[in-house]
């Protein structure tokens, strides 16, 4: 901990014992990047085998940047010699200039004044060393070194690697001292917990009792992690700050600050970061990649106001073009930066760190039907993650009650299959009716009786009990935002994020170069300095976006409509084969291909408009992080919206609605008739629809892509490792923590989870009235779902930086728009979908007797077979055995004998108009339901909130005795010999300490 | 400002120059409060003749208790007498326990140790005066001295004037000291300015030429109030803390706390006081009022935690008997409790302190067309009033574009009645349509052209310019809704507002009665704490309210029916007069008559509400204010609105819709027919109920009850003052300002002029398709009502104590509810009343050439007369001068020669589809709409997000900088003997400054 030590660990540890690696390894896959092992001496690896910390054993890694030496596999020895002569050079440099800051730190009072002179002498010195270096990579180098010389400059602690078990591959490991930890928290106003603790109560009385009774039954059901603290005990949090030091319990610093917090810190110090370095004109090479030419630059520096010489202008240019680690990441400087996990998960020697924990106890399909243990997720991974999995637990577990009545509502359908009034009159065996042909000229009459199958399908998905199945879906929908409202509020409080306010990020880099663009083109007109980017310059991608989303939702329509005259085409082709077993199977073949075939459309459209989302985001240079996330969720959420769902849409609401009548039936290009549905309403179809989608795409891109992929590529690797004989996979279990996490595939976001979460929430509530076992296909789904997650966020992937976040975003509003559209929805598929309204009518409004009996006759109209045009009668008009005079089809349409024969009879707007009120009462009293739900049920648990107001309670009290201290410590100082002054002087300052004992009793009291 | 000067302030001016009033003038009526008038010589007048300074002129009355010190009216002297010893002896008292303060100020160090005996010495004292008292009013006197002691406790300085110019009103002034101030500023959080300013630009380029062309051409609309800063530069605020006292701008301490947060502060630590004083059981006599034995306080208190002694459970009495404030005013310990105002409004020499300014350039009908200067009325009134009157003044602004499109909208229908086929069809001289009776019997045929008139007017409301109106207002309540939000966000920033977060507030003093009274009947059965209200405590009050609730409903509903049976049956009785001026005005007079008793009905349930709703408040004993407020705003919202609307609904979607038809009409009670609406549809008189329950309900409860009532009030002031002579306006003008503003009306609460506005706002939005013009009748309305409400405040009301608030609470979510029901009922008003559905189905239906000829003689079906009942025909059926064999109504059923002759027609049907489609797309589209105008419109405007980010940017930086100096200012005095330790110590420590000095610079640029 010396200086010594410090300026011994920034250098490479043995730049002498630098030797060509001996015997080069085949290129192995690691998720997809190239890397070179190297063997390792015993003794090498048996000294700080770990890892996680420095040289030194003493100093804890926080986090990791990895850059690319150079790729010695060209094999090109006078590159490679270069290349270390560089580096020598580099090093030298670094120690220099490491001497230099020591120097400086030492005698700090003259700091000031010797920075000037100082910082002349590096550009001097890089500049020289610069000559040696060729191109691009030298560029690198410099802008990496002067990056880490602001990083020391911010306190921060760094020990070089470049000689590890990985050749090519360079690791600066980054300690954040204790200082500078706490200057951080301060910053970023962190609530850390203080010395005083406080007992949670959560209820009395009777309460009490059940909660334990209730606890006690669950205790089964909750991982088996062990909290370092009493449940109902918590320590009181308070904003970090250097001031009140003496309130936090310091006791061990190491642990003060844990690991995920120290190496978000750490980031936060590295996004913060900006290099404003001056490089001599050689450094500058890089212009080119401005994409404006160098005179625009010189002409815009000199105009602003950093025109102090030649100097300033690269300074304010390195103003815009390094800013913070994204854009050295984005450019190459360097690889990859990431905090360490904890510890290896497979070792069983290992004490059960957190990592190991979770391992265990959480990423584990063993304990599936436990609770996760979600402080121990966002104590490891931070809050933001786990919210996420929080917000997925509690899906899942309000999945069961929806699936349970999901289950019931289908059972309920089957056991009164054979109560069913219109479907026994359709298979009643002296049924007689003759139905009417279903295409012009082809087609024949049939007799309704071999409808019966499908008519007592529909039962299961067509009943009253599906109407109740739909309110209460809408209404579970909002106890489920309710509930996790007040979950994230509880989450809130355990997580001492009350208090926390979302600060505005950094612009992101793009967003700053688009700036600096625009700046400089725009100054060669105006004096003006360009700050932000306008609604005018975002106009061009604002409108391809637009034309774009209008594109892609217009391709989803286009696929749709292919695959319906897919359906049609290839059905009227095989309608018209001779052979009859084909004829017979053609309604199986044609619905099973169209299905498949819809499906794997959406599964390619599904990575084609993720691309294009992200592509046009990118277009739409966002300002921070944020923004772009956002925008980049909506325009994804949007396009894969439409992609699963159009054609159910299209099943539900348009299929069989505009099929013209026997006679004169409507085509599509003159030759194919549009589809109807099979007798017995589109619910049944919709529902086949619907369970093909929804589990194809969980089968599919769950468990296929997400189980299957990686279970893949870990035999790949297998068999070549035992190609390459037992040596490699003993060498990737004894390198260095830092280099195994570097194989690991970095976090790419929750977004992906959490859309796939979206749209099967869309699935469960959308369409429910048709498919009441969605709830129960997508409970069995998510129990996977969480523990793969889980295992992909604990085992393969780089660990994340912890991120704060107090709720979901914008999943919540995306969440709610779901489950509004989807009233409205199932107020539909209801009314228009389903037989339910007709139903309906009939009983209440022309059954004779008020009964069902009857139904099938009213909906049926009359057509007289002489009314058919020339060439649209049947081919075969004896095909049932007697010649028909009139037949039968399903629709609302006058008789032939009325006045006006074939128009749309009045029963059909009687219905019509039943349906239209149905889904107003439906809609409007669905959504009242939903705001009374809101407006019951408190967003904040009460508990919760009495807890949140006792803590500040609590925390004035503190304050009050720790000013009291305070006071007498003065007072017994001042009392001494001030006595005579303070009688004369004003007495307020003197009774000042008196006031304070009263208050605090009061408070105490509250 | 000495020791001395305390004592003597404290007590009476001069005890002994005490003297019974000379000559009692005659009570004067001062808004509703008795008081008497004491004549002042003219010394005593001049000296502090303000009244906003204690005797010292040095120290601000920041708050003024009053409390009654006897009715010296009775004029029975021994009393007086007695009341005089009395005083003197608790003055003697008070000045004792005051010396005994001081002097255990001076011996402070002893404090804790002398506390208990000198305790016990005032119980003993207090024991004996109290002796000397009589029942009720010693005790409140005591239960005065206590609190008083307690508030000195608590810093604050006190001083008593029971000799004041009006005789039996005592007065204690409270002022805050310094260190008093600074403490509870930092307790509550506030936000004061840091001697840091910066620039605020507005915008860049030619939006800045264009913005202050637009801010020249508004100056006059601009008040004439002078900020004390330039508008661009605003000082960095931060929460005050006396840590960091030297951020802050301290050189004028006295105005550093402006008058309105010094009386907030005072009023906060007049919440929090609680008595706990140990009284002689001499002053518990009150126990009775707890309505629970005694034996059941003390078995209770025994039980509890304070068991140690008789004492002790008095104490633990105390506790619930007495917290703050509020209890004392509601026992009548005080009767009041103000700050004071400003100062004089009417005197001309006066400087122009803030009231006189607002009086002048805000509470002025001269000004009405200025904007409101929101700044000085938020830095008078506090934030709270100031959002009301921003809120006003933004919904006011908003009116404007509302009623021009209104008025647009109407004059287009005016300019476009002549071009109107139906009712040109209807007018048409051929027109020769006979219509069948009205009523049976009675009524006669009458010719469709008769009603050319009230087509005619029909069609100024009722044309498609009010459709596009209806959209255009739903659009526009949700543009007022984003605009507020807006708007308030900005306030927020420039108020400093942001990141303060409402508090739970003190519990209620009924509340904490309550559990008591629970805690003391449950003890006796269980051992168990009450700590709270369960809801099965409460659900008697749950139950009564929601009993009372409908309760009052439905006798609004029963009001309605009975309104409408009166119009009824005078309608018949007048049509069955004998007199034919009577019978040609029946349809006048019974309208005229039946809105007014409507009106008078309506003010008066209003007031009937108000009280209900404040009674069931008080009921369910909510916990805290701010949750009584919104109880009661709520159960006040529900019944003034059913109140307000449920005649127009009525009329709107019930009326004429079942009448039955000609020949088999409905009755009501089976005589008298139900209301039929004038042919062309209901909506023209929709409008005239509408306008007339709007203009009555603003110009009789504003213009009568607000001006006129305190203008007659004045008037009999006046008459009086002349009867009594020109001194007695003369003393009233000498009085001191704490007296002057006694007679002033207490502020109330902003709830009944919330309450008044929202109410407008539902007339404004909810029925707007049948009355544009109720924006611009609103908008006059508020114009005056703005400059009213300011009066009200300025002059005839006590100050406010200024309450923080960040929005305007539940009124918001009241008027997002109000717009949401609004696009609902106008989509029923225009799809249901209006003609408009029928209309375009005739024309792109029914209509043979696609325009709306032969429209009227659609909508009439015809009617057989052989058909009529008997006894049910005509008395007359020659009235017209020819015999009618066919006669025609308004109504869609079929013909006589058709088989189901009189039935509901296809046409019906139809045109009741196309309405409820209607309704379905209209409410979708615009709730569509408005989700797009929210999500469209950022919350918070963008320039404000920018400063808001900038302003914490620029915090940071100012605490570098601080710490930097801090750090130099440690490093200076370390440095001399210390550097040696330092090189062998930890390295952090020594380079702990340098760092810093790279980060701040790197803020900076930001």
């Amino acid at each position: 901990m010396t200086e010594d030590a410090e300026v011994e660990s920034e250098l490479p540890p043995k730049p002498e014992s630098e030797k060509p690696a001996p015997h080069f390894l085949r290129d192995v896959i690691f998720h997809g990047k190239f890397g070179l092992l190297k063997a390792l001496t015993p003794e090498e690896n048996s000294q700080s085998q770990q890892g996680l910390y420095f040289q030194d054993g003493q100093r804890r890694v926080d986090y990791v940047l990895t850059y690319h030496i150079k790729k010695p596999g060209t094999g090109r020895s006078y590159r490679h010699s270069t290349y270390l002569l560089t580096e020598n050079a580099v090093a030298r440099s670094l120690r220099r200039s490491t001497h230099r800051r020591d120097r400086r730190a030492r005698h700090h009072q003259a700091q000031t004044a010797k920075a000037q002179p100082s910082s002349a002498v590096t550009d001097v010195e890089l500049g020289n060393a610069g000559e040696n270096l060729n191109g691009h990579d030298d560029n690198k180098a410099f802008r990496r070194e002067e990056f880490e010389g602001k990083l020391r400059d911010m306190g921060l602690e760094l020990e070089k690697d470049e000689e590890g078990r990985i050749p090519g591959l360079g690791f600066v490991k980054i300690h954040a001292p204790w200082n500078v930890l706490c200057r951080e928290a301060e910053f970023m106003k962190l609530k850390m917990p203080t010395k005083k603790v406080y007992e949670v109560k959560d209820c009395s009385g009777v309460m009490e009792k059940i909660n334990s009774l209730v606890s006690k039954a669950l205790e089964p059901l909750h991982p088996h992690v062990e909290e370092s603290r009493p449940k109902n005990i918590k320590h009181l949090s308070h904003t970090f700050s250097r001031d009140k030091q003496h309130l936090f319990d310091l006791s061990d610093k190491d642990s003060f600050f844990d690991s995920k917090t120290r190496s978000s810190i750490v980031f936060e110090i590295l996004k913060r970061t900006k290099c404003k370095a001056k490089y001599s004109m050689e450094h500058l090479k890089g212009f080119q990649s401005l994409d404006v030419g160098k005179q625009q630059v010189v002409t815009w520096c000199q105009r602003h106001p950093f025109k102090e010489g030649l100097l300033q202008w690269k300074h304010c240019l390195q103003k815009w073009r390094i800013s913070g680690i994204s854009s050295l990441l984005g450019s190459g400087v360097y690889t990859a930066a990431y905090p360490l996990h904890d510890g290896r998960i497979n070792e069983e020697s290992a004490d059960l760190g957190d990592r190991k924990l979770l391992y265990e106890e959480w990423a584990n399909y063993g304990v599936f039907y436990k609770y996760q243990p979600i402080g121990l997720v966002r104590k490891y991974f931070g809050e933001k993650i786990g919210l996420y999995f929080a917000w997925l637990g509690l899906y899942t577990q309000m999945l069961i009650p929806a699936s349970l009545v999901g289950v019931i509502v289908f059972l309920y359908g089957c056991a009164t299959v054979d109560d069913n009034i219109p479907s026994m009159e359709i298979c009643h065996p002296k049924n007689n009716i003759t139905m009417c042909p279903l295409c012009d000229r082809v087609c024949s009459y049939w007799k309704l009786s071999t409808a019966c199958g499908t008519a007592r399908a529909s039962h299961l998905f067509d009943n009253p009990a599906t109407v109740f199945f739909s309110i209460f879906m809408a209404l579970w929908a909002a106890m489920f935002m309710e509930h996790w409202k007040r979950r994230q509020m509880r989450l809130n409080y355990e997580w001492d994020l009350t208090g926390f306010e979302d600060e505005e990020d950094h612009p992101r880099a793009e967003y700053e170069f688009k700036v600096m663009k625009k700046s400089m083109s725009k100054d060669q007109k105006s004096q003006q300095k360009v700050e932000k980017l306008t609604l005018q310059d975002r106009l061009p991608a604002y409108m391809t976006t637009l034309v774009m989303m209008l594109l892609m939702i217009g391709v989803t329509f286009a696929i749709v409509f292919g695959v319906i005259l897919y359906r049609i085409s290839t059905k009227a082709a095989l309608y018209m084969s001779s052979n009859p077993v084909t004829r017979s199977n053609a309604q199986l073949t044609v619905k099973t291909t169209a299905a498949i075939i819809n499906l794997v459309v959406i599964l390619i459209l599904d990575e084609v408009y993720g691309a294009v989302a992200r592509w046009l985001t990118v277009l739409e240079v966002p300002k921070t992080d944020k923004s772009f996330e956002e925008r980049l969720i909506f325009k994804t959420f949007i396009l894969k919206f439409f992609n699963a769902f159009t054609p159910i849409i299209y099943i539900a609401f348009f299929r069989g609605r505009l099929v013209g009548r026997p006679g004169n039936y409507l085509y599509v290009f003159e030759s194919y008739r549009m589809e109807e549905c099979a007798h017995g309403g589109c619910l049944m179809e919709l529902c086949i629809q619907l369970s093909i989608t929804m589990l194809g795409k969980q089968l599919i891109q769950n468990n296929l892509f997400e189980i299957g992929v990686p279970k893949l590529k870990k035999l790949i690797r297998y068999i070549r490792s035992k190609q390459g004989g037992y040596q490699e996979e003993e060498r990737k279990k004894k390198l260095l923590r830092y280099e195994t996490d570097h194989f690991l595939e970095p976090f790419a976001g929750l977004t992906p989870e959490y859309m796939e979460m979206i749209i099967q929430f869309g699935f469960v509530t959308l369409f429910v009235a048709s498919f009441p076992l969605a709830p129960l296909f997508a409970l069995l789904n998510n129990i996977i779902e969480i523990r793969l997650d889980a295992k992909k966020f604990v085992t393969e992937l780089r660990r994340p930086v912890a991120a704060r976040a107090k709720d979901i975003g914008i999943w919540y509003d995306i969440l709610r728009a779901v489950a509004k559209v989807a009233v409205i929805i199932n107020a539909f598929v209801i009314s228009f979908t389903s037989d339910f309204i007709p139903r309906m009518v009939y009983q209440y409004m022309y059954s004779p007797d008020g009964s069902m009996h009857g139904f099938v006759n009213h909906t049926l109209s009359y057509f007289n077979v002489t009314h058919f045009q020339d060439g649209k009668e049947p081919m075969d008009p004896v095909h049932l055995g007697y010649p028909v005079e009139i037949c039968r089809y399903k629709d609302y349409r006058d008789p032939p004998w009325s006045p006006t024969p074939y128009e749309i009879s009045k029963e059909f707007w009687t219905v019509l108009a039943v349906r239209l009120a149905f889904v107003i009462v439906f809609q409007n009293v669905v959504l009242l339901m939903n705001d009374v739900v809101d407006w019951l049920i408190p967003d904040i648990p009460k508990d919760i909130s009495l807890q949140i107001h006792k803590e500040k309670i609590l925390l004035v009290d503190l304050f009050m005795k720790e000013e009291q201290g305070k006071i007498r410590f003065l007072e017994r100082r001042v009392s001494a010999g001030a006595k005579e002054n303070c009688s004369r002087s004003n007495n307020n300052n003197c009774t000042k300490a008196h006031p304070r004992s009263g208050h605090t009793n009061s408070t105490k009291s509250v």
